[in-house]
């Protein structure tokens, strides 16, 4: 079925440079555990999860599927997404610095637009009329884009913005492109969890709708005045209650009157605040719990499923049994055109753990595990021992300590009117110099790259290096970057590591950091979509003095008054949350997320246009509510899983010093094993310069006097890494479930498997 | 072991009335799922965990043990606890209406203090004086009660309070009778999760503390004004903020300045409220988990430890092979007084499932699941037929539905200015009887004893009771109670039942409710002691325009203000949020937990006395941070558990209509047996009126006129049965290795079922 999708791609033979032509399909591009592969991915958007049914169907097609898959192309899309997006800075409402003519940013846009579009062109080519069609996430984009463009078009001819509404739905472009794959997963993950979430926040509302005819018609002894005058603003005042930021005050003009009505806000905010809000999350954290684990499993069945195929299609006909480091080689040069022969090999050798002559089926299902890893001689030097010693790490902390304590020091001299802003400190550069030369030690010690592979490592470099430019801005007096110098304590934070529980913490943050971000990026893209709404309705309505007939004129006031014998300016301030440009529209909207006082924003707005406004504010606290409970969700779910884990195999997660960080293969490579791979190499693929590699091997024996050497593959630890661990038995059954329902195809690797045929004699010595 | 602890009590025999003498403290008091029995919740909170030494050691601490355990006893325990507490109302500062006199409130005050002093006399007589000095809780209790007594004292002599701090400590005699065990357990569980909170929390105040020097020290060109002139007041700043509660406030005038200082605020908040509030809710959440997993282990273990103790002392020395209806009905008798001879011969039937002639281990291992069953005959009818049918629950669907559109036309009604307060409508009528009718159906069709045992039926029943009491407030026009009018629309919550989803989340919403009263009960603890402290140290320190030094000031204000031609007061009310008599504190104290300008509350007072006052309140802020994040830990935890139950045994939690719903036993008793059991018991125990229900047994056979009778036992199912489930495979390690630790006890049993002798002849039918 996989073959007959590509009849102009050749047969695979154990050829060298075609070998890898029909495994890249197979394989993925990109097998790291948290991403799902390309093709993975285009199926789970597509209507149907044909894996395959993506791929190119012709010469032609070809063409532009390799025209459309690398980086180069990749960042054109990402570039053209952000500068759509970028644009809203410069279009009325601009930020006033950055303002730009009609004519100027139009044309930019159709510019983006134009790029859009011959993207969306490559892409029909390569996936054909008939499939193109059937992309939904790609029809959407077309049809935004045929609107976006007359839009723009309307706009150069007229020279005049109209409302265009429809620009908040520019992040589409940025969300289509290649490199926001994670930004698509969280959408998905958020519109999963929707319909649970949705079926709460009906009982939310519906609890809302009671209490809401319970305050307004039948208590006219309660006296609830505006809050509860209407019906209408009834449901406004208990939904801001339900975010508890208009609390205590619409209570107390009611509570003045009668003590017991109390009773009324005191039972409806432990129902909706403290029982419904906390099922919200319940459910959200549930949802998401299952579609972590079922985003596992289809994920580890199409590798396992990748790699059925490529070992049916590496294995000749000759030698049915398993994969030869020749044919092995073949396919990881068009895998991972990058990587040395010397890597290639020792891969090999991580994935021939028996030291049989050639690599069975159970070997090939490690692929995936050993791919990412990176390799180098195992050494111990004396530096290497120093800093791994107890006592130097013992050192720092000590140092760290006095650091601290001298820097609060510090700050009560500071407060006592000693001033240092004109010069540089004594202590400042000793603690300076300390850092400096435990980072050289540590860089030189373990090596760059299992320096850097460490999150704590990262941080300590990055601190040290703030500190450093701290320096400079002080020793050169540029003061609008002293906030730079004041990053220092954020080096105490490494006094935290000596306890175990902060080390599982602080390590699981510096994982989750990718995630988190691609987060706060799905949040930047909803924000960008309120921002143009807001932008488009709500700009320059608000200024000092306004809403004057709204119940939260103070807040926008602006007055001088006299006090004694100066006049001071009595500030509201609330007129700075505006929509009057992009970044001011960020601003107001992450005060909205925040959602303290919110409603004065709200209200302010509201006075000032129509009442429907408010719809505006509450759908962006609902979607806000989304987000803000799928992150809380999220981070629920990685650390109790990440404790679990660590309870589960009785071992820490992660080792103090980040010493055995990660996941660590061995392989020892003997000084016959080398030479003969030199000679299997230089038959197959003569004159290539990546054979290099391989000689250093043999040169680093020479040095070393020994007859053999032992690299250590190293990579760091995913969460699909934890995740093999936790489910172990229920891999096995989805595995055995997998092959039941593949008999058909794995039908001969089984068979393999049962006979247990002695494998054929050693290729590789010969 | 466990004999040699009771020398008075007689060797079990095979007698009738002694049986039991032996069992009762094996099977312990109470085996309800839920609770631990008595003696393992002594045991979990004695130093050691020496499950038996608690028990009685001569006949003289036997009766004050059987003086000091039953109902009445533990009645006035509670009572004179509850008086304790309430006494608060008339001790100055009083409720004003409350107000007692110094001398009645101290002496009720002495004699409640020495009712609790007879309570611990009559616990010092039955645990002996070396095991009371080891029992930490009643030592603490002892202190406490000295103290008390000699404030008591002294308040009575000088006849004016004094300072009485340590009125905060009278929770302690709540919390330690008898009753209110769940309290105590929610006690346990918020220190257990405490260690991890605190170590979160130093996180927390970590990057507080970076940020407050960051904010205070360095940054003298945003100019930060009254909120960071100080680092004292950074950092209160900042600890409000994390709260939210000051927001955009403390941002907006370095914002006014410099548009760039939300950065400041915003990565501040992204750091502390979005990522490290959710990490600690993680950490404490995984700590419940784990906490619950272990009480449901060391429960188990300890049930089946009872059981093999009471099963080898009641197998008799000819018939070792297992226990005989005769045996089991003398434990019975003993164990359960008031159970009626024909539910032990049910239960013992329950038990018997093999048929065979006596029980095994096996068998008996069940015990604690069928000794709560509830057993009626099973019976179908017309009206029970009528009942259950999908039709007759669609037709009240749409009643409640038809009722709820009703509902919102009168709102709307009486919004355009038709009022009916005088008068009562006719619809209200109609939809009252419809429900009344429906109830009576239910009750008779299902029996009050099924109807009762649903958690909707109860609703229901409630709702309408509810609504008849309303019916009667607005015939006999009796205004105060016109809420109970609007209830009405609670019936509407009923729609809900249709969708699956809503059935899970209310069916668990109505089990919780237990676990939420006791949880709601621990807060209420922790205000009270809250409120005293409040009230010794700040009664009467804030009134209408006081705190003008502060910068809350404009929320204390009440002036007459002359708008236009009429004079407004302007009132900022929050001076009613102060801690003048304790229901004033509880208020001003669910105000600070709802958190939202709280910061009002805490600098009025601050401004009115030291600013050690803050200490207070943000530790009041902690505390109830502590004790919510519990609640949604368990509420996360209960909703997750019920989804993963139901998502694992692929079935609905429960049944739409209540029919199957919990835990179902069935019998069938023919007639001959009856009879002979009938026989059994007039031998071994005559002239015991409890024979009557098992005459009645006969009785039922003749009039229905078949030779057997089929009865079910019924009764609610517990989280216990839920974890018995879900933890399915761990349970069996968990007793393989219980039984590893207890092998020479459990000895007998093992070689029995190893050995698998045939049971001698029936001794039942003798």
């Amino acid at each position: 079925h996989h073959v007959s999708l590509h009849p102009p791609m050749p047969r695979c033979t154990t050829d060298c440079p075609g070998v890898g032509g029909c495994f890249s399909p197979c394989l993925g591009g990109d097998p790291s555990g948290d991403h799902l592969p390309p093709h993975q991915e285009h199926a789970q958007e597509g209507e149907n999860n044909d894996k395959f049914f993506t791929h190119p169907r012709n010469p032609k097609a070809l063409a532009a599927y390799l025209f459309a898959h690398n980086h180069l192309f990749y960042m054109m899309e990402l570039l053209t997404g952000v500068l759509l997006m970028v644009l809203s800075l410069c279009e009325a409402p601009a930020v006033p610095s950055l303002r730009l003519d009609v004519y100027v940013h139009a044309t930019l846009e159709l510019l983006a637009l134009v790029m859009v579009a011959f993207e969306l062109c490559m892409k029909l080519r390569w996936l054909g009329f008939h499939t193109f069609i059937r992309h939904k996430r790609t029809m959407v984009k077309t049809c935004v884009l045929l609107l976006q463009f007359v839009e723009a078009i309307v706009v150069l001819i007229r020279q005049t913005s109209h409302l265009r509404v429809t620009r908040a739905l520019r992040p589409i472009f940025l969300v289509d492109c290649r490199y926001c794959g994670a930004v698509r997963r969280n959408l998905r993950q958020i519109f999963q969890s929707l319909p649970p979430f949705i079926d709460i926040l009906l009982l939310l509302l519906f609890f809302m709708v009671i209490f809401a005819i319970l305050g307004e018609t039948h208590t006219p002894f309660w006296m609830f005045f505006k809050y509860f005058n209407t019906l209408e603003n009834s449901i406004v005042s208990l939904f801001v209650l339900v975010t508890t930021a208009n609390f205590p005050d619409v209570m107390m003009p009611a509570y003045s009157r009668n003590r017991w009505s109390c009773v009324f806000f005191i039972v409806y905010l432990s129902i909706e605040l403290y029982f419904i809000m906390n099922l919200l999350l319940a459910v959200v954290f549930d949802t998401f719990n299952g579609v972590e684990k079922m985003k596992f499993k289809s994920l580890l069945l199409h590798k396992r499923s990748a790699i059925d195929h490529a070992f049916q299609l590496l294995v000749s006909r000759q030698r049915p049994m398993g994969v030869s480091l020749k044919q092995f080689d073949g396919l990881m040069r068009f895998y991972r055109p990058r990587m040395s022969s010397r890597d290639r090999f020792l891969t090999y050798k991580a994935l021939n753990t028996a030291g049989a002559p050639m690599l069975s089926l159970d070997d090939f299902y490690k692929f995936y595990e050993v791919i990412g890893l990176k390799w180098k001689v195992s050494l111990t030097h004396c530096i290497n021992l120093l800093v791994k010693s107890k006592a130097f790490q013992y050192t720092m902390y000590v140092v760290v300590a006095v650091n601290g304590v001298w820097i609060l020091v510090e700050t009560y001299m500071l407060n006592s009117g000693f001033s240092w802003s004109r010069m540089v400190p004594w202590s400042y550069i000793v603690f300076l110099t300390i850092y400096g030369v435990e980072v050289l030690l540590k860089i030189t010690g373990l090596g760059p790259l299992a320096y850097f592979s460490s999150g704590w490592n990262l941080f300590d470099f990055s601190v040290t290096v703030f500190a450093f430019l701290g320096l400079i801005t002080l020793a050169f007096d540029m003061e609008p970057f002293y906030f730079i110098v004041v990053l220092r304590p954020l080096q105490l934070l490494r006094l935290f590591k000596i306890k175990q529980r902060y080390r599982n913490v602080l390590d699981t943050m510096f994982e989750l950091f990718p995630r988190m971000a691609s987060l706060g990026l799905t949040l930047i893209i909803f924000y960008y979509s309120f921002a143009i709404v807001g932008m488009e309705f709500f700009a320059d309505v608000v200024y000092p003095n306004c809403c004057n007939t709204s119940t939260v004129a103070d807040s926008y006031r602006q007055i001088n008054v006299t006090m004694g014998n100066r006049t001071v300016l009595d500030e509201g301030y609330y007129y700075l949350n505006n929509f009057n440009n992009i970044l001011s529209s960020f601003v107001t909207l992450f005060e909205l997320t925040v959602v303290n006082n919110w409603y004065i924003t709200m209200e302010g707005v509201t006075s000032m246009t129509t009442h429907w406004s408010r719809l505006y504010f509450m759908t962006f606290y609902i979607v806000t509510m989304v987000v803000m409970t799928i992150i809380v969700a999220f981070i629920l779910d990685a650390f109790v899983f990440r404790m679990n884990y660590s309870r589960k195999n009785k071992e820490p997660l992660l080792d103090p010093e980040g010493k055995s960080n990660g996941i660590v293969f061995e392989a020892e490579v003997s000084r016959d094993e080398a030479l003969a791979t030199l000679e299997l190499y230089k038959k197959t693929c003569p004159g290539l310069s990546s054979l290099n590699s391989l000689q250093g091997v043999l040169l680093a024996m020479d040095r070393s006097g020994s007859s053999s050497l032992v690299y250590l593959g190293r990579r760091s630890r995913t969460k699909s890494d934890l995740s093999m661990k936790m489910y172990e038995e229920e891999i096995q059954e989805w595995y055995a479930e997998y092959s039941r329902e593949n008999l058909p195809q794995s039908d001969r690797s089984l068979v393999e498997r049962e006979l247990d045929i002695p494998p054929p004699c050693p290729e590789r010595e010969s």
